[in-house]
């Protein structure tokens, strides 16, 4: 880009993270704009919503237009996530222009734009994590597509098979209807075997009829549910690993490619070989990253200039990337604050003897023991005095842990930002001591026991028994490689939340009011069959699934939730086409299809690979020679 | 081993086919014994069984003299599985006089040894894959412990959470039982939980109190189903994948080793170092391997021996037995019998038309559209006439096809060992043929519609149509993969029966006769509930389970099987639990534990690397070499 003051000023605008967050914001309240609008949790009137989107609008084409200023004119047209922008902004005020006029004329009509409306979370700059998972998606497509239509084929032969072998045994099942005598009806049966979720039933009018039949089932599970749906597994983690790969080396690629450039632009001539002074490398490094100390900065250098010659060459200079993500704990041995201000009686011998008991191993033993017992207390019954009591006491223990550790520790060390066990204990038992107060305070001043608090105190209180899971060396390895795969696990939430974003907008459309939930509904008419009569009698009503519907978002986002699950699936699909018609099944092996067969194979994918760099990993060349740097020092 | 005349008459003796299919037989005859054995399918008298079984353990016991003579003697000490096997035999022995006693006092005793049955099939000699399968179970164990006990931690703390959250709500389930009362009930709950078998009805009743409950369940499904389970497989994964590399590498050595000592048997001096004549050479690979052509056996010399000196030096000696490995296949192009026997009218233009049209690519089109009809047709109702008629005409198609393909094509190279498809195509012609002209004469004999040979049809019809895959090259390919990894499976296949059989011969002595399944039974009092007034009005009745039972030894492996595929497994426990007590969860458990996530995990792994090996595997280096040479000649 463009490298005159004015450009470095906006690109530093661009980049900072104010913008980001501001840009974050607009596209969580234009996401958010599903809980205002038809069908609502909280109705807003339609002129509310179209101001709000129309300033989310605003705002993304004031940051394209910001984007489009900071780098060169054909660059931003090559890319296709600004065209993408452009376009869904364009199709949105089209659909909106087109709705308020339909609306206006009061004819029916849809707001189709909303599906587009998760692609500007992928598009925006900032989610370059979540482009890649769509990327990686896009390249298993293929294979995955393949893999597929020969499972479909081997599902089409097995019903051909089925219609023929039960079609004209007059067999019923349990429920009294006709076994196995439509084709596709049969498809769909077998599909959601694949998907075990009607496992025995489905077979079971066979097995009764004769036991060689079940081998049939046998033979259609072994290939279909565990050997095809593992062949996804692995078409799908085989591309992805191939594709990180290619990624991978692309950016180190282009690292390499910066890094040469920046060489060339500070390099001095010296004897026969252009090199870098360490006065030029200092103010880069300053420049780069600020926030970094003079002893890590020398630290650096010192690994860089080996030789101590007060220049580097190219090589070195190249590293310097590479270096300055490796992270440097410094532990420094800081005084404890009150040894400064009260050394007569930090220093006396009950003092010392004190922050020796709690630095020992026994401390934590008894703790662990202290814990053991309380979870024994806790499943006891919270409304016997004694019980509520003991609260209190175990509430002091915990609290008097923490200040003895602080007592004994250095307080900026104990809260240093990689000590994650210390920052949980302390928030846990902070909260747990207001929600513990606040709850006795509204209890006793006005007889009103608020079930929320309660809820939160509980809940606290078992979160505070997790810390045991810290004593056990091995518990804590596997913790540790789960807390570094969270980021992993964070972007794979927003690909699950664009997907399901996509798919409520369009089962909200479909389904929305066909399916009712009375809250306290045993007194209202038609709450036994959730005020659908075609609903009467079914399966789907008979488990009371009435509140599993598209109403509002959030339900809409609960049943994708439990569909992803699997298990009953067919169930509550099976309710959606009594109200609607057969079609329905579509829609629902759709997001089968695309969720369970291609996310959640990408997230198991995620979590393997996640799991195998953390056994496997190495520390690599240049981290070792900064260890043994530092150990020289 | 000794290497007297003798020892070698008697190792060689010992390692022929024909002593270890006896042996195989008589292990099969001891399973099977399961069979006659109360709870029988077939009972035979208590004496018949009992000779069967001690002619079984003769066997065994001769076959292990053998095995001490051919080995030394310590060395036969030293090998634990020659251990097992004595205990195992003794304590069946011990086992048939204490039940014998026992059942002549008419008193009640249980069979235990049999549950000893499978070890005999994993420590004979000749099941060294599923040794090794077991070997990589036994050393994935301790680390899927932690993880299962972290696991196990996690799954008490949500329980304890549960118990306060809804405890006291008075909450009920849709069959109208308190909702989380019971510690050991919730613990139970959300067990079946992580395996989504009862993944809605569980949360129902919190989510229509108040939809922010559902967060509870989406958080704990979302740990403890995903995270956790794909922590599962990535740990079974990676110790799997370990722990092969390590047997193959020991594996490697000790050819090597082997290849050594065989090298310094038959080295003669020459110049400066030691070589093997190209006489010794070829008389020890006739001795190897008498099958082996001279062609072939020339061709590996000529890659041996480089530059064509007549002897070979120790590394091109040791490379003999991976030389050996590589298939090679002759491509002879031998001439057709009918232009030997008649070449007039073989060489005549309509005869080299024809040829020429078979060999066409168009010719596969034909049949591929064929299949398609047919698959219509097939679909089509078959009392219709003209449908019936229609099938006479395909099946004369598909007999035209194969007759006009052996006419073009050598018959020998046609049948030739690597081609599948032609094998299957063949096979399945000729058996349709045989079952469709059966039928069709009992039909019109006697008037008796015999559904067996009906079934048998149509399954072979539908079986003809998966032809059609090998046309697509793509699906070609993928199914060459799962041929490719078949014999893994058949190593996998074992492992479940030993599984299967242990967990049979348990819950056939914990369960047998408590549920009882009437065929035809609509007449007989008591069908509606299983025959056990325990179980009137359970899920487990009214889905139609009876059959699921432990009475017999098949009835018990498709039950293991259901439970396997998970979906429901909670209420086929739940018949158990309500006939016997709820201690018989444990066994649900336990099974579930041991084979969903520890053997499905390990057979999803065996897949998974046996697709990543056959996508990235590189043609090894002694492999290319040959090819070269095949190329030179």
């Amino acid at each position: 880009f463009s490298t005159s003051p004015q450009g470095i000023r906006l690109y530093k605008f661009y980049i900072h993270s104010c913008m980001r967050i501001i840009i974050l914001f607009f596209i969580f309240v234009d996401l958010a704009l599903a809980i205002f609008e038809e069908p609502a949790i909280f109705p807003f009137p339609l002129w509310a919503n179209f101001v709000i989107e129309v300033t989310c609008l605003v705002a993304f084409t004031a940051r394209l237009i910001h984007y489009a200023k900071v780098i060169p004119w054909s660059n931003f047209w090559k890319d296709p996530k600004n065209i993408c922008i452009i376009v869904v902004i364009f199709l949105t005020l089209l659909d909106m222009i087109i709705y308020g006029i339909l609306t206006e004329m009061h004819l029916y009509c849809v707001r189709w734009s909303r599906v587009l409306r998760p692609l500007l979370l992928v598009n925006i700059t900032e989610s370059r994590q979540l482009r890649r998972a769509f990327r990686s998606i896009r390249n298993a497509l293929p294979h995955v597509l393949y893999v597929f239509f020969l499972f479909m084929f081997s599902v089409l032969m097995f019903s051909l098979m089925a219609l023929k072998l039960f079609g004209k045994r007059g067999l019923v099942t349990s429920e009294g209807r006709a076994y196995f005598t439509d084709y596709l009806d049969i498809v769909f049966d077998l599909y959601v075997l694949v998907t075990t979720a009607n496992s025995p039933d489905v077979m079971m009018p066979a097995y009764n009829y004769g036991i060689m039949f079940s081998v049939f089932f046998i033979i259609y599970i072994v290939i279909n549910t565990y050997i095809f749906m593992s062949v996804f597994l692995a078409v799908v983690y085989n591309n992805y690993k191939k594709h990180l790969k290619e990624e991978v080396r692309q950016l180190v690629r282009a690292k390499r490619r910066n890094m040469v450039q920046a060489f060339r632009l500070l390099q001095e001539p010296r004897g026969d070989e252009p090199v870098v002074m360490r006065e030029t490398w200092n103010r880069l490094v300053h420049a780069v990253q600020p926030g970094i100390s003079a002893v890590h900065r020398e630290l650096l250098w010192n690994v860089s200039d080996e030789h101590n010659r007060g220049y580097i060459g190219r090589p070195a200079f190249i590293q310097l990337a590479d270096l300055l993500n490796i992270q440097v704990i410094t532990l420094k041995s800081r005084i404890h604050p009150l040894q400064i201000y009260l050394p007569g009686i930090y220093n006396s011998a009950a003092s010392r003897c004190t922050r020796c008991v709690v630095q020992h191993r026994f401390f934590v033993y008894v703790y662990d023991l202290i814990i053991l017992v309380n979870a024994v207390f806790i499943g006891l019954d919270e409304e016997n005095p004694f019980i509520s009591y003991s609260e209190w006491v175990f509430l002091g223990l915990y609290l008097l842990e923490i200040l003895l550790k602080l007592y004994a520790f250095e307080p900026r060390a104990f809260y240093a930002r990689h000590q994650f066990w210390n920052w949980f204990d302390t928030i846990i038992i902070i909260c747990a001591l207001i929600a513990t107060i606040l709850n006795s305070a509204l209890k006793s001043s006005s007889n009103y026991n608020s079930r929320e608090i309660l809820d939160i105190v509980f809940i606290l209180r078992v979160l505070r028994l997790i810390r045991v899971v810290d004593s056990i060396k091995r518990f804590r390895a596997i913790i540790n490689t789960l807390i570094k795969i969270g980021p992993t696990i964070l972007t794979f939430g927003q690909l699950i939340i664009v997907i399901y974003y996509i798919f409520a907008m369009v089962g909200m459309e479909l389904f929305k009011g066909t399916i009712q939930f009375f809250e306290n509904g045993a007194l209202k008419p038609g709450h036994e069959f959730c005020g659908n009569p075609l609903l009467n009698g079914s399966a789907f009503a008979k488990n009371n699934y009435c509140r599993n519907n598209f109403n509002n978002v959030i339900s809409s986002f609960i049943l994708l939730f439990e569909l992803t699950v699997v298990n009953q699936w067919h169930v509550l699909a099976s309710g959606f086409t009594t109200v609607t018609s057969n079609a329905a099944r579509i829609y629902f092996v759709v997001f089968h299809i695309v969720v369970v067969i291609i996310i959640i194979n990408i997230f198991v994918a995620f979590v393997l690979e996640a799991f195998f760099v953390e056994y496997n990993v190495s520390t690599s060349g240049l981290q070792t020679s900064l260890e043994k740097k530092i150990k020289e020092l």
